[in-house]
């Protein structure tokens, strides 16, 4: 895994970098600023790793998909600005950090969200332009729509903020985890393979090993949420802990839970085992998705 | 003008009607009620007849540029119910009816706004593979974008919410107008141009044609404002009502605005008669902007 990390942290400085070269200072210097603050406010680049990693996958250099993989995780900066909005999780920290509208106010938040939910768009159009490839850059347009908007994660923002404090069976918990972070996810490997010039064979393939990773992943998420939820209550594990948000561990509980990640893991990995492409990167990354410190 | 009053009719009822077969009812329930909702809550759909009209006045029918059209109505309409929220211009009524917030709940109507948008750019994609015009669909994506972010749209938005309270001379009030609305109107135009195969002399023409029509047009509106909000109040026009919300009426006068709307008027229609062109139906359309009823 040596040459992954390598790989890994080499992609995400790129993403770091770049992303912030893509928003000209040419506007309000508040809208500005809130951008910018949020761009930075470092994630793990999850998503642009899989599009990057996916891309290599298919013999594209990081440069030659960094604009794609940048559109994708502006969606997803945005999509965590409107989450945290109070009309929504009501979240004041992201990242251990103040979140947008605690840090510049509502309105500005709002509008942060919507420039980059915006820009990005324009991001694939550049993708197309700079890269003379028109076609590709209008399918990602259609990926990221879709992957964004009421058939994603958009409508899996209703269907989770509609399920607060409803018990919700296991098919309706995966189906909210698939529309609000598994869509996206799906689209950040589907777009590398895109750009990549992967057969629709290969996109089949990589699409079922992207849902099952994109699953384990929000298992993995809700994990960490729900031991932080026992340390800071001191309460132990118990049924209307999870009727607040409906979880998988909350479900079945967390020893459960775990060997549900183990297993879309190794679903996933038997997927990419179908692809005749040097997939370690991509066998290397969902192992950081899943087997990741907090 | 009976000939370009038929063209408007048909070409609003294509709008009306097509705008809502392109969301799919693929989605929750409530988003999509909200969507539907806030599309059809009937507005003269004057940025789209801008984009049909300038279409055809370059030889284009009203089913072949459709698609852009509708995704230019959809931005629009993601703006209002995004500027009507809580912490925006906090408006209850929207044409008359509960805005999106108050019949739907404020994060159901930031999500409207969110999908609203994130589809319009998949509108434009479709146009692209419809009528096998990548290049064209992505020109459209980049002006959309343009229009509708940090340096339009939302930009201007900022600005519009820091001015609040704040007198402003003219040429403030005159930027944040052309990027509030100016810049998604002049979108509207260049759009019909760019499928209508308009030159880039042509283009740059109509972009100043759009530039003055634009800014009467806002100029109209708050004349409108003005003289409600003095119906309403029942005091005379005075400078404290002008600083609440800076605007042209409320630093000239309505006489002198309304003479200033006039001159924005002729220098458009100066600007059309450039064009080698048949723009009958761009004098009129421009002609019911500023000459309209409220």
């Amino acid at each position: 895994m040596i040459e992954s990390e390598h790989f890994f942290n080499n992609a995400r400085e790129t993403v770091n970098h770049h992303i912030l070269t893509l928003i000209s200072d040419d506007m309000p210097p508040a809208l500005y600023e809130a951008m910018r603050y949020s761009l930075e406010n470092g994630g793990k680049r999850i998503r642009p790793l899989l599009t990057l990693a996916t891309g290599y996958v298919f013999g594209k250099d990081i440069a030659e998909i960094i604009l794609p993989a940048c559109a994708v995780e502006m969606i997803h900066t945005y999509s965590l600005i409107h989450d945290d909005l109070p009309a929504m999780d009501n979240s004041d920290y992201r990242r251990g950090k103040p979140s947008c509208h605690v840090k510049f106010g509502e309105a500005l938040a709002i509008l942060t969200g919507d420039a980059l939910l915006t820009i990005a768009f324009d991001v694939v159009r550049d993708y197309g332009v700079k890269h003379d490839n028109e076609k590709k850059a209008l399918q990602i347009c259609h990926l990221l729509s879709l992957a964004a908007g009421p058939q994603g994660m958009v409508g899996g923002q209703v269907l989770d903020l509609e399920a607060e404090g409803i018990s919700l069976r296991q098919a309706d918990i995966e189906k909210i985890a698939a529309l609000k972070t598994g869509k996206i996810i799906s689209a950040s490997v589907i777009i590398g393979a895109i750009a990549g010039g992967a057969s629709e064979e290969e996109i089949a393939v990589l699409e079922q090993f992207a849902n099952k990773i994109g699953l384990a992943f929000q298992i993995v998420d809700d994990l960490f949420d729900y031991e932080d939820s026992n340390i800071d209550i001191g309460k132990p594990v118990g049924i209307d802990q999870a009727a607040v948000k409906a979880t998988i561990p909350g479900l079945i509980g967390t020893a459960q839970a775990r060997k549900y990640v183990e297993m879309l893991f190794q679903d996933a990995l038997s997927f990419l085992d179908e692809l005749d492409r040097p997939v370690q990167l991509l066998s290397d990354l969902a192992s950081k998705m899943v087997y990741r410190k907090k």
